[in-house]
């Protein structure tokens, strides 16, 4: 094998992130994008789709953990819960770890990320046969104009808007996601960076206040990210993402997390000032 | 010129990051380490030493904005401020903006890094004549060890612990530090990456304990350096960072920032699970 693999993600025209490879465990073509999982020397396995990095074995944890933890303790109980996308399962992973979750549904439109994840990345793909999780290898825009279940969070756990993730950052995808949440229901998507994408918070954060009545945004650090200040949308009916929420209700949950803590959950919608100066009108971040 | 021109700081043997270079401004080789300026696409300019980034135009004001204002608001009436390398003038620059602070001392290490920047990068180095402002050229460790003042707040703007910066990482240096500082002194440092320099951080912080009553860390998303999630350290002989802190002295104040907002200074000293664990017993965050 060729002992001096590296795998490069470039950013636009002006910046690359590259990572060195040990092996190529897995390369395919799907109807969608590629897909490939290498071996890395220092970030563990890796996923990525149309040659972006997705998930590391190093960091998923922080992705996952706020992603999924922040919308399921900000609800007071989350019963039934939708993941569109999410293909490597680690954010259902991590939703499932939640006792108040009697059911959660993912829909994650292109079967070959989840089969490679499951063959070469079971840290992340571990509870996709969990009993309370219903797969669907479907189009996530589709399931929720058709679905007649009320969820009580959704969760976008979106590739870039491009491919087959574009329809997810539009506004009929959100009007039916708003009229298939609960009544006190919230939807997180995945919100790109602040540094380098911001255009692209501003547009989903546009449609989002088309639709919902408040809509947030909150960032964590990412690693293996182009910008690092990675941020998600809280859209939400009716639950404060800080207010509503309280340390005793993670406490009482008795699980524990290597990146997520109460005292980070309401941190993370304190936001830079070029950030709430780029969203002025776009965010109830206060 | 060369159209396709990159600079590559390598981390380890397994990371790289790539910058498209437009122009080589300065390069040189002082005493100490080597220094670059370039024109980057994407960047704008960026100070390179030893070829590691230092600074870059597009997003210098989330580092300086961080390593100097949290101390500045943390302690109630700064007048007496010494800054520790910080060649490129950006932390000089804020901590100047501060209207208690009678005076700043600046010692840097490198006439090099000073020059450079003042003839390349005015956007950091503009300050380096003020009026408040005097500069060094020297080397921190003998300073701190043979001045007979006082100072209210100490930054150690330095780089990694490699070539000139070692020593100001060491016991020594901060027990001097320690007695410089007036009684109810802070010493704010720059403090790596949890992600890849924790080892770092933790001797770091195991010599700060040795030398102050409380010691703290806290975070921020750093787009140009390996890790992004970039720390400082604080060590405080009096100060609460953040219980001794209030927003209102922060509006009073009348200053604006790109960066730095009273919400964040608190939501700072929120850090991850693993970023705790990894320091436990070595730092005083709740």
């Amino acid at each position: 094998m060729n002992s001096n693999l590296w795998i490069e993600e470039k950013f636009e025209d002006f910046l690359g992130l590259k990572f060195k490879v040990e092996k190529v465990l897995f390369s395919g073509q799907s109807e969608f994008q590629s897909v490939d999982i290498v071996e890395t020397k220092g970030h563990g396995k890796m996923l990525l789709n149309d040659g972006l990095v997705m998930v590391t074995e190093r960091d998923e944890f922080a992705y996952h953990d706020m992603i999924s933890h922040v919308p399921l303790f900000a609800h007071p109980s989350p019963k039934n819960v939708l993941v569109i996308g999410g293909g490597d399962g680690g954010t259902a992973r991590e939703v499932l770890r939640h006792s108040s979750v009697d059911k959660c549904t993912m829909v994650e439109i292109d079967s070959m990320v989840v089969d490679a994840c499951r063959e070469f990345i079971p840290q992340t793909a571990k509870d996709l046969d969990h009993e309370k999780l219903t797969l669907i290898i479907g189009d996530g825009v589709e399931f929720v104009k058709s679905t007649d279940e009320k969820f009580d969070v959704i969760i976008v756990d979106s590739t870039d808007p491009i491919g087959p993730a574009q329809p997810l950052f539009g506004e009929e995808f959100y009007q039916d996601v708003y009229k298939c949440l609960s009544d006190d229901g919230i939807v997180v998507s995945q919100g790109e960076s602040s540094w380098y994408a911001m255009d692209i918070q501003q547009s989903l954060l546009k449609v989002l206040n088309t639709v919902f009545p408040k809509s947030y945004l909150y960032s964590f650090s990412n690693l293996t990210y182009p910008g690092g200040l990675w941020s998600f949308t809280f859209a939400t009916k009716k639950h404060h993402p800080t207010n509503d929420f309280s340390a005793e209700r993670v406490e009482a949950s008795g699980l524990t997390f290597d990146y997520y803590n109460a005292a980070l959950h309401s941190a993370s919608f304190a936001l830079p000032n070029f950030v709430k100066k780029g969203l002025e009108g776009l965010i109830d971040n206060d």
